[in-house]
């Protein structure tokens, strides 16, 4: 059991942030995300590219943000679950929260505060009979850590970036690596399709091309894909891991049904301190709303300084706020 | 008469980045503020102290932000009224309006954004019989365009950094530069202290410490000034200037008069949008409040953001506001 006072739904650039406004309020924070790295939408949709609207900021990377955002809140030492989702929350007799993930992690906190932005980044996966069967054995959907793969036969499919990525990558580490793709040509990066094919010369990636995945053999682990080809050739491929990457979309998930008051996918809040109307629990950033609520980074920010002001008296019930400019007091680590 | 979309009182950080704001929607605008440079508080109160709170600057001096600031609003090109005060507001007949500064400058817009934090800076000023007769006409609260002294006599009044800096600066200007600071010793930086004890001792300034202003004369521009020194002995000083910098004491002044609802010292707003209550109006930053309020630059900036979106209709009447990202959509400068 994680015990923290604040927990933090969804490690994007709102619920780093608020780890800052939350830190100079003696508040500490612990950030679950669903995705195996942080910065949210930033880091996982569009991370070389650049933002012009962050204040004082005339352009920036977003993953450079992200980057800046680590280090403005790394005076607060925040934990971190990534490649974990929020599945459950249950409330505890004196008022505060255990929160649960899908790998079964538990973390106590005294205020919870959703920052889950469009919601979790769910793979789209491919439809085959079994699957469900084999995920977590020998199917998974992202790359959490590629080590896991060392000296392994590993299939990837897709032809977007991070199908191409990830072949580059794991050529380098896995026993074997097989990247089946339903087209000729590579949605991803021209450099990183230009860099598979060489490698595909050198022997280095076995790359099948306008070919399905249609079948999924094996007793208890994954232990072959069978594939069709153009010519509805069968082919199968004994392997280790499968893994689809075919892109993410993002769902609201279990937190639709946690009772808040949703209105198209995004969670009503009060203004006055971002909170939803469920005592102890509060939203900010992309998935909240709001009379005149915009989808803006800055945005977000602002709602993480006001709501942390809220939060305060769940966790120093005997305290009284005093609010002070970081430029007069500084920003005192713990 | 200048000609705008949108007027903005006060151009301090979030009178700045509203201009950002306004351009993304196409909107022009122009800025106008009692001081002689812009940056509000942050330039004029603690330019080179640090800020800790600005998302994605784990650190950054006040100077640095505004610089900053000033270079994200530079593609929409704002123009500038500094050193001048918004005094008059008056209503057009189609709802536009036409605002006038102490100096007689006219401003026509169809939309008047209120960013005047806690109000004006107006100077402290010493207690001189006909200190009124003589205000612009050789009496001066601030140094707006130091080339004005150039040749002139000029005797300046205070003992902190103002005092100090431009006693420093005008001695390589003006004819004379004379001081006068009524202890022995200064509030300001050490460095400047010794700086102008050292061209005391060059014969570049004259220092007259322990001495208090006691007395105007002249016929219609100041000629000269009366001081009375520690010993209660009566000293008649020849000049061309006198430039008392007692310090700046925020007023909200005017603002107080044009009908919003002001609480506090503050204008109340509605949070959909910041406006004020009267149409075409808005207050965004300091000078705002509303239930859960906080004075925070980063507020500010969310605040602009949001009120752009509504100034938008009276700009545009028939055209669709459609929110785009910068990152998809660029900064397309006009
Ligand atoms: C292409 C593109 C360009 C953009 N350009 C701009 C721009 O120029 N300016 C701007 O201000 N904004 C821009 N945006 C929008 C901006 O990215 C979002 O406003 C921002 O990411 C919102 O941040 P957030 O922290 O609220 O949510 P997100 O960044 O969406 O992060 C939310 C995180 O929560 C996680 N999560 C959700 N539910 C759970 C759960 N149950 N358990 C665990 N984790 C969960 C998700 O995995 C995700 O990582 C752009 C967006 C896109 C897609
Ligand atoms: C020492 C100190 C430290 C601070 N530290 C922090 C910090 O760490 N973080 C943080 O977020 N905030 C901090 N603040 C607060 C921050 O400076 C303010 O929130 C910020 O300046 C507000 O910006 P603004 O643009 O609303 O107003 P201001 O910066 O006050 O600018 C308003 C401008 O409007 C002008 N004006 C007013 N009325 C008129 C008129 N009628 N005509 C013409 N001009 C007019 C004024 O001259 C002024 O220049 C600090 C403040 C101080 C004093």
């Amino acid at each position: 059991m994680i015990t923290t006072d604040i927990c933090i739904i969804g490690a994007g650039p709102v619920g780093l942030f608020a780890v800052f406004e939350a830190g100079l309020l003696k508040m500490r924070c612990h950030l679950v995300d669903a995705l195996p790295q942080v910065g949210g939408q930033l880091s996982e949709i569009y991370p070389q590219k650049p933002i012009y609207d962050i204040p004082g900021y005339p352009e920036i990377k977003a993953q450079e943000l992200v980057d800046n955002l680590m280090d403005q809140i790394k005076p607060f030492k925040p934990t971190f679950s990534l490649g974990e989702r929020i599945d459950h929350l249950s409330k505890q007799e004196d008022g505060s929260y255990t929160l649960t993930t899908n790998d079964k992690t538990q973390i106590h906190a005294q205020v919870v505060v959703i920052a889950g932005g469009l919601g979790c980044f769910e793979p789209r996966k491919p439809v085959l009979e079994n699957l469900e069967t084999f995920e977590g054995k020998g199917v998974a959907y992202m790359v959490k850590n590629p080590e896991q793969f060392r000296d392994k036969k590993v299939i990837l499919a897709g032809g977007g970036d991070s199908a191409l990525d990830w072949a580059i990558y794991l050529s380098d580490v896995a026993k074997r690596v097989t990247l089946v793709h339903r087209n000729e040509t590579f949605r991803g990066a021209p450099d990183s399709a230009a860099k598979v094919f060489d490698l595909a010369n050198q022997g280095k990636i076995d790359l099948i091309l306008s070919a399905n995945l249609k079948e999924l053999g094996g007793n208890g682990h994954l232990a072959s894909v069978f594939l069709e080809d153009k010519a509805k050739t069968k082919i199968k491929i004994d392997t280790d891991y499968l893994i689809p990457l075919f892109g993410l979309s993002p769902k609201l998930g279990p937190i639709a049904d946690w009772g808040l008051t949703v209105d198209r996918n995004a969670i009503e809040v009060d203004t006055r301190d971002y909170s939803t109307g469920v005592e102890r629990i509060y939203a900010i950033g992309d998935i909240n709303t709001y009379p005149g609520k915009l989808k803006l980074i800055l945005c977000g920010f602002h709602e993480a300084a006001i709501m942390m002001q809220s939060a305060f008296k769940y966790v120093y019930p005997d305290q009284k706020l005093s609010f002070k400019y970081t430029t007069v007091n500084g920003v005192n680590s713990f």
